[in-house]
């Protein structure tokens, strides 16, 4: 296919690339004191604790680009870690980014992801204040940290969780994974008959919770206001069954499940029977939801019941009742990780 | 060939996989609140301003299993970053590591990584307080990023130089570039004859450049020990010219570099010889050698005369009067960069 406006990056050269794609850059935090540029950035919290994360996205393990638009990766790739730093109950500042590019990749498709990462940082009020750009043998390797800041000591682990506090969800969980399904099939029929359109009409909600997922940030402003301090608190990126598990073994604690409480979108249900799937355990075990898991003292529930963002999904036990999911049925059953496993694949 | 010691990463699982890694973290920081562990790390620099970098490292690109030991790799993509923050005139704190690994890689494999990196944060006496793990189609890929602290506005830039500063380097040049020659010329024959035994012998100092380097720590402590705050500061990782037309461009100045001022070892150029390669022609454009390009006010340089691992090696000029090198014939001639280009290959 003829492209008339690809530029290779080996045309800039590596200091090119980063003066093209850091041009436009707008400091938007008074935290950042030196951005991109130099050896390192300098960031002043001014008296905040630091937060920070990381993420390394791998193509053909991570994503695949013949589905993902290269702006929602932008976008997506930023997302996922600034919901981390949410996790930690602390408010995201800056990130830098490394960037593995091989040369199948132009600069006007770097420049799309990079629209998407400004997306993001605009979005959520973070500036990217450096990073690393080199060549790959195969693939692109995208590697994020953020880091974030919290006033002292009001950061939010995932080992403190008490028993008797309730466990609560935001959003809804389980739609990435469908979205990812209905992909994988047009991709499948596509590479078999070239010529068919992609059928997913209807489907938005949930490709669009794949593509352009959002990190929680108006639920970590909800709890600051409502001044709710969550007992523990974790981001929901394996599962939900997987991350219970995390918050109960590293809490010393164990829980109840309700099956009938675990918030499911319309869409995603609808979704979820055309491909013949439980919508649950779509929820349990899909991953990629980016949503907060967190556990708050009983006395704190009247304070959140009227946000219909926030669905209180059982509660915590001592460790020896184990960690359970009640089903509509009525049964009990103990829970178990089925999250993706990166590295069985 | 047989081996009865591999462990697959497979039979962890990430989870698993972290929890062996990070085992026997001692954490030497009062700075580091929270470490590995939780959805982020976090950090108090009690007033002091935070310092971060980043880097990506990609097998085949920035470094070849054939010839390096997976321990000296762990150590110098940790080394590499202490470099950049050491650079700001910082003083490194923390590190975060993302690593993507082929089912290539065994558990002890990633042991000898790993002992490479704590040994690293041992002796910078670092902490590491997070990371990613997971798996890649192909090869192995290393991100590491590296907090540092700084008193408030005492960082060094690379755009500060003012007119008729020393310029000034640290340590010795090129060396590590002659030192990659070597283990490729090796490599090669290896792979041509894989009977004949590496030849090595008497060059252990080029290949300790090369595959062990050092981030210099001890120069910033003693610039603060001396009360001498540079004007600029970069570190040396794509080869003096690169560094110096940097330095140059970023402060708006010209320069002038003495050849026969520029610092390099004997071991390093009777090395050169061997490959009938000019010595100056390595230091200026070999890279990778993690030393500190910096100027200084003339008023200070009594202060660091005495010390060995200090050359002055030229002074800034008026931008107008060019980037220039004085040869050793007496010549002028322009500096032009000749650094690795990663992009180019």
């Amino acid at each position: 296919m003829a492209d008339n406006s690809r530029t290779e990056i080996a045309d800039l050269g590596e200091f090119g690339l980063i003066d093209h794609v850091t041009r436009n850059i707008e400091l938007q935090n008074a935290s950042t004191v030196l951005g991109v540029g130099d050896d390192g950035a300098v960031i002043d919290h001014f008296g905040k604790q630091t937060v920070i994360t990381t993420d390394l996205l791998v193509e053909g393990v991570h994503f695949d680009l013949m589905y993902t638009p290269l702006r929602h990766l932008g976008y997506k790739s930023v997302v996922v870690n600034l919901s981390d730093i949410y996790a930690m109950n602390a408010t995201p500042t800056q990130i830098v980014i490394g960037l593995a590019l091989s040369n199948r990749i132009s600069l006007e498709a770097i420049d799309e992801f990079y629209e998407g990462v400004y997306a993001a940082c605009s979005k959520y009020g973070v500036d990217l204040v450096g990073g690393d750009t080199t060549s790959s043998q195969k693939g692109l390797i995208i590697s994020i940290t953020a880091v974030g800041e919290v006033s002292p000591d009001m950061f939010v682990k995932r080992s403190t969780a008490k028993k008797g506090d309730l466990l609560c969800v935001s959003g809804d969980l389980g739609a990435t994974y469908i979205g990812l399904l209905f992909l994988e099939r047009e991709k499948k029929i596509y590479l078999e008959s070239p010529g068919v359109q992609p059928d997913l009409e209807g489907e938005s909600y949930v490709i669009g919770r794949l593509l352009k997922p959002e990190a929680r940030k108006d639920i970590v402003e909800f709890l600051a206001e409502k001044e709710i301090m969550p007992t523990s608190m974790i981001d929901i990126s394996d599962g939900l069954s997987s991350e219970i598990l995390h918050l109960c073994k590293d809490s010393g604690l164990g829980c109840v499940l309700y099956e009938d409480k675990i918030p499911v979108a319309d869409a995603m249900k609808t979704a979820a029977f055309k491909f013949e799937i439980d919508p649950t355990a779509c929820a349990l075990s899909g991953g990629e939801d980016y949503e907060l898991l967190f556990t708050i003292p009983p006395s704190e529930h009247e304070k959140l019941v009227l946000n219909e963002e926030i669905s209180v999904v059982g509660y915590m036990t001592e460790a020896q009742e184990g960690v359970n999911i009640l089903t509509k049925g009525g049964s009990k059953r103990e829970l178990t990780a089925q999250g993706w496993k990166h590295l069985r694949q």
